[in-house]
């Protein structure tokens, strides 16, 4: 098991805002994130500035697919995405689409889990040739007062089996993490709780830290 | 049952070739979509620029949230949009805060129907308040050959019971508008057999006189 990078998501209304963020963060981050938010706000632009800002790293673009998989992915890693999220509502079809375009640019598709879906489906995903996986506490459900439990671990242990690398999400904090060390995480996604901390480089520095105490060698 | 009204999707990735079709076709449609594509594409400037243009339409933004209700009902009906889509994996909290918001703002929230979803589902959306829902047969879908079929049709009619309107689209064309008589449609939507038909104002006035024949007194 490698170990798991660190996300950061960038869920900000204005480009100018997550701009900030990046120029103050990028140093201690292995992936950043345009977030959906920003996207439909700013479009494609937020995922060509940050390739111009990082070109070293990792940039994802949180689309959240739900049709037309080739188009999408042609345009997200055009742009300069290393990866495009799929939601895993979609059709199979927008799934196979997006990842055989993703693929053939040397990209990745991420399915993103919200609402009903099977491990049946994930099958069909990894099947497809998908081998990424957002598991997800939205920030909505967060608010609602859902919390990590038993069943998420449970469920992501499962996804792990079949062969997708988990990226994790929903209102993480550094003290979090130990409660995923048994499952293969490719990444810890944080937003808020770094672009909110009043010391938001202290912030990420804890989670590398905490990353490397749990999951170093 | 009222008139169903015929949505003009936009999904464009440019917004200037977009804006042709809306120059062209405005006169002849009753509801204008910035479509997914063109969102992630030129971001909030779409919604922006089709309010600008057709201050007398209804304007759909079809953002099909997953999350963050709130802020992105928010967005949309700031920046001109009637109508926003949320994606029917979402939490019932997104569903719940989106509405709250829409509704305060005196717009309203699609349900986009995608991948698994139940009926017990759908009657938390309307209890939540929500009124409307896109049924939906996605282009990845149509192109791996899925034809409207008695299962969509019953389903759709089961949606209709629990008081849900509605907008039903996935490449349409007039002579498929018979199917639909039984249902209580609030809008065709059209893409594709509108911007890429050689006579696009034929099409749109051919839609029209399709609906007047089956739903007309």
């Amino acid at each position: 098991m490698s170990q798991p990078l660190l996300q950061l998501a960038l869920d900000h209304t204005s480009l100018q805002d997550a701009m900030q963020d990046v120029t103050r963060l990028h140093p201690y981050v292995d992936i950043i994130e345009a977030g959906t938010i920003l996207c439909l706000c700013e479009g494609i632009n937020a995922v060509r500035e940050l390739r111009a800002q990082c070109p070293e790293k990792i940039i994802v673009a949180d689309w959240k697919v739900a049709d037309a998989g080739e188009t999408l992915a042609r345009q997200a890693l055009g742009a300069g995405a290393n990866w495009m999220t799929i939601i895993c509502a979609a059709p199979l079809a927008t799934i196979e689409k997006g990842h055989q375009v993703a693929q053939s640019l040397g990209g990745e598709i991420q399915i993103e889990l919200f609402g009903h879906w099977t491990l049946d489906d994930a099958r069909d995903w990894y099947r497809c040739g998908v081998r990424q996986a957002i598991y997800h506490r939205g920030r909505d459900a967060q608010a609602s007062g859902q919390q990590w439990g038993d069943e998420d671990l449970a469920r992501m242990k499962d996804l792990s089996d079949i062969g997708l690398e988990l990226s994790v999400t929903g209102g993480l904090t550094p003290n979090d993490l130990p409660l995923f060390k048994q499952i293969n995480v490719k990444s810890f996604i944080a937003g808020r709780a770094l672009s909110q901390a009043s010391d938001s480089v202290a912030v990420a520095s804890e989670f590398k830290q905490k990353i490397a105490q749990i999951w170093g060698k």
